[in-house]
């Protein structure tokens, strides 16, 4: 049963492709396009799990009633430096597109900009709403509340919390800017359905059982729980985000989340948050590039453990990813494609030509 | 060899003995009672690793002329949510108290305010200028450059990182405030040394060996390194953290960090920088007070997995000790006092009175 090798799809025709879904599932041409261009960006940069695949289960909310087509995507607090948007449930990537435009203005008047959002949604990977500021010379932090909650307290095992990412966006100079996008846990929920969908084991380290004792099989993973990074620290830094990003913005946290896999009606009221920095105002754009260079390239260059290739800089693999399907198209595998071809027959759409 | 049971020392007691001190030392008097406060606050949070014990390596470095005992702590670039301050080679106390007010009168008036700081120095734990904001009812964030390189990036084996620590703090209402404080490693550095002076080994995951190999006996620390939270994803915060507190202000980062413990007389160039967050421009401070009351109550009050007698929150159990210390005074081992007193002859101060 050797799976068919994935097929490669530039990256304009899959954009083109969710546009075209996007907009037979209801919402208009623009927001469609805008939704389309940053799904199709997050498979470029080789966030797979956030990218085309989420495509089927957006819909299905947009067909359920559990996302608004039609948003009225406002500023309902406002000082020189921040924002708060309310999203009015409509799709996150419209919601935090937004708020990463209103964050770099803010950031070039008063230093820095940091906008929250509530009653947002799901907008892909944090890493996304870096490019906008990162492409302005700007440095940029994302902080997110997970759309479902598989982490329990440090513990416990009530799944009160969920894999909260942080991303952080720092530019350089000729070398690629770092990148950061991380959950805070080991493994994010989407490589344990990875390996489960491979038939693979996990390691130990990832999740645990309603015991406390490792659980390595991916298909019992509703039996137990992800791990944080540091035990207590994860859990910590976990927390923390959900409050940054939900709790002060007034959207949803602990309790109050609802699972967007298994709920596709009621409003999730999603919280995020984007804080932009410019470096104008601090050392420097041409010299926070300079110093970032150096940084880079002592790491890189420096001395490694017996058996280790390379260094790699938090980005960088992404970045390089991003370069080989800009210029050879996404690999997407062969079921995925048979997918969407029937989605596409389903919704009378053109399809994914390939 | 038991080891003399340690003896309680009220806090105004312990701030005193350090101003004298560092009075002794060449610090002005406002400024010595500013550390000195700081330093035993530190204590009494429980953080004995950055308080009283450090007092001994400043005065080395005061003595040595590696600290400026007259600063002109200056504001360098401003904007209106953010200021650069300059520490002119000044304590890092003294420097970042002076942040975390500006921070605090920018959030007010701009909803965040963010200040970085370069030439500065070791400033003692970062959730120390976290309780200003917090007493005024707002969140805050703290990034910093540690000041002594452990940990190479991953895969590697130069220690071109320091444990850049992250502190948030978020306030309740009749709740403990939520308060992260946490070394980007699974162990900070002083815990290991804690280890080999209680002739303790290490658990695994703590340290490595150059061949890569877990390093469980703390006395060869200097054999090895501390191991990132999360393994890639720890390397990466630590990275971060140190390009915000550190390389954004024109502050010493990567090979440029001065190791502190074996280097008395370098200017150490220390990056710090701290966020200020007004709740009142987000779902305003009654509001997060309550919700975040919520947040905690469910999470105390959520299954335990077997074994596990309490789940805590972040800055909870220093939150208790807190008042322990405060109402029956902060516990001091005999060695430690024994050092203290041997350092008030020196200095021809009155002793920690006890």
């Amino acid at each position: 049963m050797a799976a068919e090798a994935p097929r490669r799809v530039p990256v304009d025709r899959l954009a083109a492709f969710i546009t075209r879904a996007l907009q037979a599932g209801g919402l208009p041409p623009d927001d469609a396009a805008t939704v389309g261009g940053l799904m199709a960006e997050a498979d470029l940069q080789g966030s797979d799990g956030h990218g085309v695949i989420r495509l089927a289960p957006y819909l299905k909310r947009l067909r359920a009633g559990g996302l608004n087509t039609r948003p009225d995507i406002r500023i309902v607090s406002e000082r020189p430096a921040m924002a708060l948007l309310d999203g009015d449930n409509g799709m996150g990537h419209l919601v935090m597109s937004k708020a990463a435009r209103i964050a770099i203005d803010k950031a070039r008047a008063c230093g820095i900009g940091w906008v929250g959002a509530r009653h947002s949604n799901h907008a892909g990977p944090a890493s996304l709403y870096l490019r906008e500021p990162l492409r302005e010379g700007m440095v940029a932090l994302y902080f997110a509340v997970g759309n479902a909650n598989h982490l329990p307290p440090w513990g416990g095992m009530d799944m009160l919390l969920s894999t909260n990412p942080i991303a952080v966006g720092i530019p350089a100079g000729s070398e690629p800017p770092v990148m950061l996008d991380m959950a805070t846990t080991v493994a994010a929920y989407g490589k344990v359905k990875a390996k489960a969908k491979r038939g693979e084991m996990m390691p130990e380290g990832w999740m645990i059982d309603r015991q406390g004792r490792p659980l390595l099989d991916p298909t019992r993973a509703d039996e137990g729980f992800l791990l944080p990074i540091g035990g207590h620290k994860g859990y910590g830094l976990a927390l923390v985000v959900g409050l940054l990003a939900g709790t002060l913005n007034g959207a949803a946290m602990g309790r109050d989340v609802v699972d967007f896999n298994n709920d596709f009606v009621s409003t999730t009221n999603t919280g995020q948050a984007i804080l932009v920095i410019d470096p104008r105002a601090f050392i420097g754009e041409a010299a926070l590039r300079q110093a970032v260079d150096t940084v880079v390239r002592d790491i890189r260059a420096s001395q490694r453990l017996p058996g280790v290739e390379r260094i790699w800089l938090p980005g960088e693999q992404s970045f390089q990813r991003r370069q080989d399907y800009a210029a050879h198209g996404i690999p997407l595998p062969a079921a995925l494609l048979a997918d969407l071809r029937a989605l596409a027959g389903d919704l009378g759409i053109a399809p994914l030509a390939d």
